[in-house]
């Protein structure tokens, strides 16, 4: 049986101060921080205190409504936010989004709402989309930690868990900074779900040997024609699915596709210090996403419905619909 | 300029005694281990203190003359090291040669001198192949801490600096136990060549990116069809490669060629503890090494010449060369 509600939210508004899980410390200590400000704010997304596209887009959507009550220029606020991480479009979506809003606060707080119930919708489509695969790959954490509700690769697992289904997941502990090892088998862990780790060179040799039946991942900013940045690794368990025949699926809420990004060449992939691998004095190259064409993508699990190849017209479709609806 | 002979080697017997370089303290402390016993010796090869399947069977090969100096018998004593890890060949290779010798001793130091001279062909073979590439992707330690010599992977790389060819390297980092990011980084930058080090799943989009022109790995036991098994995180890199067009090399002597296993498929892979990837309390699926089918394999470079495909021809070949020239 799953427990998918013993964990708090991984970002919070009460009484106009924004409260986050410090993912810094997890699996180690559970610790929620406080954060008043914009500098605050920016910095706790700098530092990956707070991370997962869309939970990033709610923890700066509240953090322009924080950079008002400072008596801070919304837009000023707003751009300080959006230099804080390049790569995922859900920040700058939302902070722009609450900065020209009339009511700056329930704008936020109606960001936090529809990403909870943009989880829920993934979830229920990806269940109905994977009815014959029990065994998933993910990579890096896109669940509960992630978003403001159960995840969106990880939705799709607690809603087949919820459903009684049979779910088990191998969670590649996606290095540097062990997102996977670290939050999703902690996470999954808790919610009394079957989690296997392993290192991420193994997620190949898992998938040569039988052992999966789909991967699943996050995103963090989806291009016009299906080109997907997410975290660093993603391509590489894109490739080697395909070359062991095995479905890869992207999940996300509307909110992550990026309609002025044409592909995954003008996206920009932040670059992280060296010194998350080493403290040898050598050169590191410390890329925190990659871009996965969409060639490799069968099918994108989104709050809006599965969007099958070709992706140009049926990401189009679903941003068009998305917008209709408010949801994007 | 490369300085390749600063480094004592990772194992060298003097005077009846066994040192071998503590690998598991770099590149923090660099410490000598004195090995008088069988039972010192696989432990020390079970902690991974000595690895490197050429360095394996090196120390192997001298831990049976000291399980004889004990008063063991020689099959037993080459028995138990051959228990201390399964996958690389050399090992069991190299004590059955010591236990069956005339003259013990003298076999083990024909063996280290031997594998001295496979690095250095090694080297030479591999730089007259990868003329034209002077970026190189490796993964683990292929290098002077994994052989008696100059490396094999590395050799090649030692190789085209001591010829004043441009040279530099991208190290994987090789989780869990990080091989690429504390020795390979270590022992280049000791050697003064340049070196970049990345996440195992960064290697995919350098590759992707244009950063890359070779690939060349070490192996620990390859296959009568060129099946190889080497470090975990191999097969990925080689299916990553065969995406971007890039060529995938493998780089061995003889005595890493099993004559003994037709495929990989007989090949038995270590799977290792959990707590090497983390202390939570959550399944673990950690093999050591994987196997990377023959058909990603561009060539192998070995003390025998280049082999290329089919390799179930070259390779049978090259093992009866090496067996008249008393290689193997």
């Amino acid at each position: 049986m799953s427990r998918t509600d013993t964990l708090r939210s991984a970002v919070e508004w009460r009484d106009g101060v924004l409260e986050v899980i410090d993912q810094t410390l997890l699996p180690d200590r559970l610790e929620v921080r406080t954060l008043t400000t914009v500098a605050e704010t920016a910095d706790a997304i700098r530092r990956l205190v707070v991370r997962g596209a869309p939970a990033i887009g709610i923890a700066a959507a509240f953090g322009v409504v924080l950079g008002i009550r400072e008596g801070r220029d919304a837009e000023d606020a707003a751009a300080e936010l959006e230099a804080a991480r390049p790569t995922a479009v859900n920040l700058s979506y939302a902070v722009r989004r609450v900065a020209r809003a009339a009511d700056p606060e329930r704008e936020a707080i109606e960001i936090a709402t529809r990403d909870r119930e943009s989880c829920r919708r993934i979830g229920e489509h990806g269940r109905e989309e994977l009815a014959h695969a029990s065994r998933l790959l993910t990579h890096c954490n896109a669940g509960r930690l992630a978003t403001g509700g159960i995840g969106t690769a990880l939705g799709v697992v607690y809603a087949k868990a919820h459903a009684g289904e049979a779910v088990e997941v191998l969670a590649s502990e996606t290095r540097p900074l062990l997102q996977g090892a670290r939050l999703t088998a902690w996470e999954l862990a808790d919610a009394g779900i079957p989690v296997t780790l392993c290192a991420d060179g193994a997620a190949g040799s898992a998938m040569a040997a039988g052992r999966v039946d789909a991967v699943i991942v996050g995103c963090d900013r989806v291009a016009q024609n299906g080109d997907t940045a997410n975290k660093i690794g993603t391509y590489t368990h894109a490739v080697l699915a395909r070359a062991n025949g095995i479905p890869f699926y992207v999940a996300g809420p509307m909110s992550s596709f990026d309609p002025e990004t044409p592909t995954g060449a003008q996206i920009v992939v932040e670059e992280r210090a060296g010194d998350e691998l080493t403290n040898l004095d050598v050169e590191v190259w410390n890329p925190a996403f990659d871009v996965t064409p969409a060639e490799y993508v069968t099918a994108f699990v989104t709050d809006m419905g599965v969007l099958r190849p070709p992706f140009e017209q049926s990401i189009g479709d679903a941003l068009a619909r998305a917008k209709a609806e408010g949801l994007r």
